[in-house]
């Protein structure tokens, strides 16, 4: 191996980073064969420079200031591994592209937020801006979508993207108990943060989306109008009267491309027990997509963790190694097309409600009264627990309808004085 | 978009290569932003030039004999479409790129025999060679395993790589019949060829797992090495035993690396009901990749007909177009490693037999006899039927052991007087 290796510099030494090191001296010998050049780290920016992570980084320069490494002049690449989508990451990964200096970024918030900024950076010097690692770790779903893809016109892309939610609503289901023990638990066990808000209220989902429906639908990444909900509203209650229906229920980030425009919405779902994404459990994601001519595609594998993330960090790096460049969208900015976003009551579905009412006589008609005047059309009802005069759940599950017809019927619905807390809705998938 | 266009002569006008036209008009515009410059075909080479195949090709030069196209001077690509290990593709593929020219096929006879030679040409002349088509139809796997997970060092590869089998296999399954009237349906369906052994008989997926081995293991393609064995010989006795124990039969690909060396073979296998690729069914194709660091992947979708095929094809020629060449199998032919191939009688495995006894006391005594003297223990026995005298099915499940031991017992309970046909023999396999 002649050629000249490339120089890498890592900012952030957390998991991930230290994954990107341990790989690249593991398997040093393959990624050179494959890159055609040896890939070495030579930088680092991280903080606490003695804390003992299990890698000798003793014969790396370190950087005290992350943004240094867009200036080190004995660098080929910056791997950001910082996180966030302002602060040092933004600083460093702006001012790396602006000086031509190729990127690599695990962080989605960052390409969510402003990734249309930064490819225009990228596309001005005909610098690489890769983010495998970015969305579902160690699948190479950025790859799939942007390349092996590229010949269809996609028509919607979606699935499974945060492996905390699937963990806590796979665990609920498995132990029929509810949602704050089992957070609680997996916060335990690591597989969820201490403030969780990000995964759990659906953010961290929302950020991948964006970037899934940017690549697959080929316009500007356009995080602002996924429409975003998380899982802390799903009882136990729920996950055992999906069963019963035949459901699971599962958080997923969908994106269509319809007549009307894109419509990007994450949300807690039903979706049949049988189809293929309910099969994903635990910390596992699933990313699907369908086209027109290659009908549906599904990828598995693990959505983080340091060994997948790093294995697309390196995928990424080695693509630069070979001189590969693809535009950062899939296409040049000025080719993007500019088809607009559609708002969540233009969506048309079926619906789950659950509502907790009085046990009395009358009580269905009074709600079946406000349904068909607002135009929603029932499919089944579920109804248990005979205690008289108690609050009893009863559940209906709609034809398909518009979702601003179904919201106008939950207001009245709610204001029935039969009714004793705010309905539970959730959205049913066909998977 | 002001670049020249990429222009292309398509080499055999069947069911792909018309896909291939037709998904270039349509996505037209969409194929251009991506690539870079127009994607347009400019010349074609097919018999019948005046068969209605639904599509015009009034305005395409035609040559009767297709390897003119590799000498046509106003071509940038040449697509192989014709099919078959010989002849006129490896003719046309060899000539084309001896010429310098690209050439992206899907032919997987082609490249799973010859591949290490026409890599050997392509590397000289630093000209792409690109089947993504040749493996899984619509799922972007040889670009998944050669690009997206280059940085790991994969152990196990393989999945269900012909939908014929698994339609015939998910049919037997579902209606209880035996193999032949399936067959014979798949046929008149256009599911099964008339001549269908190349699919059955396992070849075409051999040629497809020697493929996916060479990418993964880096190592040059080996197709004779691949273990292959078809699907004529289950019977739907064997899949209403396999469910009685849990398992599904599936004809499955496997490649893995060990500390012996790769071992590569094509037969059916019990898979556990709930293995992810057991949910695989009907048409379907299923790759998984499993490495250090990133854990398991898989991909799944159409594995076959004219859009999932013509979309591969078309994503390599955007790859061409913009400029991307990656080495042919994943690194240079002197970095590829060189481990050996292991022999199917070192193989340690889990395996169900299927016997037919006379059923008279002492059977079953006889029977144990001969797998203790063979060193091959049982996990559980199935036996059903009472007509005391007549034939019976046992079923045998064995605890891990040698494949040469468990050979050996096979043909030592064959011998037997009161065993009454060749035994049948079930590799079982975790997914």
């Amino acid at each position: 191996m002649s050629a000249s290796p490339l120089r890498i510099g890592i900012a952030g030494l957390g998991t991930v980073g230290v994954g990107v090191v341990r790989l690249l001296r593991a398997n040093a010998d393959l990624i050179a064969a494959r890159a055609g050049r040896p890939i070495g780290v030579v930088a680092v920016a991280a903080r606490a420079r003695h804390r003992e992570r299990g890698i000798d980084v003793s014969d790396l320069r370190w950087h005290d200031d992350a943004t240094e490494l867009a200036r080190d002049p004995d660098l080929d690449v910056v791997v950001e591994l910082i996180g966030g989508q302002e602060g040092a990451a933004r600083a460093l990964v702006t001012g790396a592209l602006a000086a031509g200096r190729p990127v690599v970024t695990a962080n989605k918030a960052l390409i969510a937020v402003h990734g249309a900024e930064l490819a225009a950076l990228a596309e001005r010097g005909r610098t690489p801006l890769a983010f495998e690692a970015a969305v579902a770790g160690g699948i190479p779903v950025i790859k799939a979508l942007r390349e092996g893809l590229a010949a269809d016109r996609l028509t919607r892309v979606g699935g499974i993207l945060n492996g905390t939610c699937n963990y806590i609503l796979t665990t609920m289901r498995e132990s029929g108990r509810d949602f704050g023990p089992i957070l609680a638990e997996a916060q335990a066990l690591g597989y969820a943060e201490a403030d969780p808000s990000t995964d759990i209220d659906g953010i961290d989902t929302a950020h991948k989306l964006a970037i899934l429906a940017a690549l697959a639908f080929g316009r500007p990444v356009d995080f602002a109008s996924v429409h975003v909900e998380g899982i802390r509203g799903i009882a136990a209650l729920d996950i055992a009267f999906a069963a019963e229906l035949g459901y699971r229920i599962k958080l997923l980030g969908i994106a269509r491309l319809t007549e009307a425009g894109v419509e990007a919405r994450v949300h807690p779902c039903l979706v049949p027990r049988t189809a293929p994404i309910s099969q994903v459990e635990g910390v596992f994601n699933a990313v699907f997509a369908e086209g027109d001519f290659v009908g549906r595609v599904m990828l598995e594998g693990r959505g983080a963790g340091a060994g997948p993330t790093a294995c697309a960090v390196v995928a990424d790096l080695i693509d630069i190694a070979r001189g590969t460049l693809v535009p950062v969208w899939g296409a040049n900015a000025d080719s993007l097309s500019r088809v607009v976003s559609v708002p969540m009551a233009q969506l048309s579905g079926d619906y789950y409600l659950r509502l907790h009412v009085r046990d009395r006589p009358g009580v269905i008609a009074e709600i079946a009264a406000v349904l068909r005047d607002c135009g929603v059309s029932l499919k089944s009802m579920l109804q248990h627990g005979e205690a008289a005069g108690e609050a009893v759940p009863i559940v209906l599950v709609t034809h398909t309808t518009r979702e601003s017809a179904l919201r106008a019927a939950i207001s009245s619905i709610a204001a029935l004085d039969v009714v004793l807390r705010v309905p539970t809705m959730i959205r049913i998938e066909a998977g």
